[in-house]
């Protein structure tokens, strides 16, 4: 029997009652992460064919077992219901028949892209006669934290056993039985592999101190990755002891520069606007050289209201937009997530990055410019994950990439920069070849 | 006026007098960081040769300033003397004319690496059109915390500098006037070439509360990298705000395999051992498969005990070598750092490999092997920095790798692993090339 498993059997007693303690709590989270360690170091060893025929397995198992998840689910529902939990988190909360179909496609997907793992670069002779190279290497054992989104069970998991890693999650608690069916399911699709079922463990405990447990597993844990809003990114970062790979704020800009194709502008700032509101790559500040502000500020204004979207701008824009709301110095620095953007005008290149640097995030910024020497200025200076020339910030995303799929977007500089696919969760160490090389 | 030599003409003041409180080193180096974030965004944008200028500019100011050097040394190796110092101490303290030779060769042969910034790789059009690449660039602020090492001024900057990042230097107070004039060569140099100078700047007080307030710097100083021994390592990882790239221990294993060449065996773990004792890529635990040992045993007891080398070994190891002293259970987790060896027999590559896992630090292992099989195991499963096959543990170095020069050896599993390079120095970003493409 595995680790997720027998937690499952217990899970209703362990979970619902009030006398597990915060130390029962610490010695559970630590035998998962010894017992993850262990998968982790089979993992490590494993053949491609193998981790993708877990994938593939937990696929059918999760299409077998769609009434056991949709009853689990409805579980889960009626609980939230009861509780008076919001729309939107019911909304994330369901499994819609459609949605388990996307789970299990991108299950299928994770499968089909290329294995990181052992590839080895830049093998080169050195003048001692050793050769010396990088190898890809899975991080080892890596704990996933999120919301109550039932679906990021497996697509976390997934993304983990393709990489060779161990991963323990711990989603929200609303999402108990669902993730718990879909949890086993992915365990028993790496044992129906050959592999150790215990590489996908799930935190079945309501319990918050579990999370706190986590993080304190320092040595047994090599990198946490929470995923959900700014308060719960803030307070894993604060709290961890292991490496984390966070993202925080999407104040994301649109800069266009002066000589811009008109309608390019247009299109590039709307859509980066409007193409949906919630989303971290979404601008929420754009700046307008002062040069094309005349024409196109009524051009944009126009659009933003056909849009729904209200506008807060500068000063100097205003003149030109007397309707307008006066954005205040809080709103340069405030990431939205609805319809509402900030406008600010500048004299050159230089003011806007200034701008982006005081205010951003550091997640993703856009130029759109017709200047060859200005494009390559903002690539190369302009200090964000994403830097784009002539495209909408929407296209910052693991999909658009080309990296199959993305287990979040970093906004840290070390590590993983931006979309983290299955690169973000390897590491490479340095492999030497001799045949009785000594230092001499 | 630079803020290095503008802290440097109050260093005596400043530093000796204990009237500075915590607060005032906190203002303090705040405002050196914010300098340095000028300055690290100037470099972003310099050209290569620009910053080989400096680096070449800083060592010709050096040379021209031996004297200066020669008697702020002299001044330093008094007081540290009178403070009854160690020789050691003293020893790495003392800028000898050779020392300081070496310390400009390496001025110049960081100006002659390769410039990694603004590399552009795998460029690829997407179906929506953009076309995707990622772009290497500086991480920004780089603090750095050594011991009492003046050449570690010059070396840790130039790779900063190179690297385009700004560097905030604390050296051991030991060395403070050493230090300064090093540093101060180093930001004319960077002035000379038109380039800030306070993209180089020390921390001229004695206070060690001024660690402790660069560690706080979170979104001011990039990444901070200690350089000495364990405990100011740990120190600085348990404080530290701001993230960390750390060398903790060393504890290296060879691994010889059954069947493996016995000359060459023992020419690796002779070499591994005896070649520098303190050094973090030394072997400390040789491990010696049980059908070799009967032959190879006596023969290498011979060549450690000609060398001076106490051997501490496992019971069966004993039974072969009845003069050797018993190894206790924190033998096995020991970094000697010294002419003491411990030895153990095991059965399999397997028992090889479950001893390094358990005892090891994930630094630098070797296996002496003529199978290819499980030179290929080891490779991809053991989970150290570097992974070493028929060559000695002494070759895990940056020189030998072929990074030009390394800022340190990183233990960690994120971000650079193994000794650190230039490339460690840097991070990626995503760059993205469109023509007018939103999101549909």
């Amino acid at each position: 029997m595995n680790a997720v498993t027998s937690a499952r059997a217990g899970a209703e007693s362990s979970t619902e009652s009030s006398a597990e303690t915060g130390a029962d709590i610490g010695v559970e989270v630590r035998v998962m992460a010894q017992a993850a360690q262990a998968a982790a170091r089979g993992l490590v060893a494993s053949t491609t064919d193998a981790r993708n025929q877990a994938l593939l397995g937990a696929a059918a198992l999760l299409d077998d077992r769609r009434r056991e998840l949709r009853e689990a689910n409805a579980l889960d529902m009626q609980r939230a219901r009861k509780n008076a939990l919001d729309s939107a988190l019911l909304d994330r909360l369901e499994l819609s028949e459609a949605r388990i179909d996307a789970m299990l496609e991108g299950l299928r997907q994770v499968a089909a892209l290329p294995d990181p793992v052992g590839a080895i670069r830049d093998m080169s002779p050195r003048p001692s006669g050793i050769r010396v190279g990088k190898m890809r290497v899975p991080l080892g054992v890596i704990g996933i934290i999120y919301e109550s989104r039932p679906n990021v069970t497996a697509d976390a998991a997934s993304l983990c056993i393709k990489s060779g890693n161990a991963a323990i999650l711990r989603g929200g608690s609303e999402a108990l039985h669902s993730n718990a069916v879909i949890a086993s399911a992915m365990a028993d699709g790496l044992a129906a592999a050959g592999l150790d079922a215990a590489a996908v463990q799930l935190v079945q405990t309501r319990d918050r101190a579990a999370v706190g447990a986590l993080l304190a597993l320092e040595g047994l844990i090599d990198v946490v990755i929470p995923r959900g809003g700014k308060s719960l990114v803030e307070r894993i970062s604060r709290e961890a002891q292991v490496p984390v790979i966070k993202h925080l704020d999407g104040i994301c800009h649109v800069y266009i520069d002066a000589g811009a194709d008109a309608d390019m502008a247009l299109a590039i700032a709307v859509n980066a606007k409007t193409h949906r509101y919630g989303t971290c790559n979404t601008m929420e500040t754009l700046l307008v050289h002062a040069e094309e502000a005349p024409a196109l500020l009524p051009l944009l204004a126009a659009a933003f209201r056909d849009a729904g979207v209200e506008l807060r701008v500068c000063e100097r824009s205003r003149s030109l937009l007397p309707d307008a709301i006066l954005a205040t110095e809080a709103d340069w620095g405030t990431e939205y997530l609805a319809p509402i953007l900030s406008l600010r005008m500048v004299d050159s290149i230089d003011e806007a990055m200034a701008h982006i640097e005081r205010y951003g995030s550091g997640h993703t910024e856009a130029i759109v410019t017709a200047d060859y020497q200005r494009s390559q200025r903002f690539l190369r200076e302009v200090d964000s994950a994403s830097v784009i020339v002539n495209a909408s910030t929407r296209f910052a995303d693991g999909f658009e990439y080309g990296l199959g799929a993305e287990i979040g977007i970093s906004t840290d500089k070390l590590h993983a920069r931006g979309p983290v696919g299955l690169e973000g969760l390897t590491s490479e160490k340095y492999v030497v070849l001799g045949d009785g090389q000594i230092r001499s």
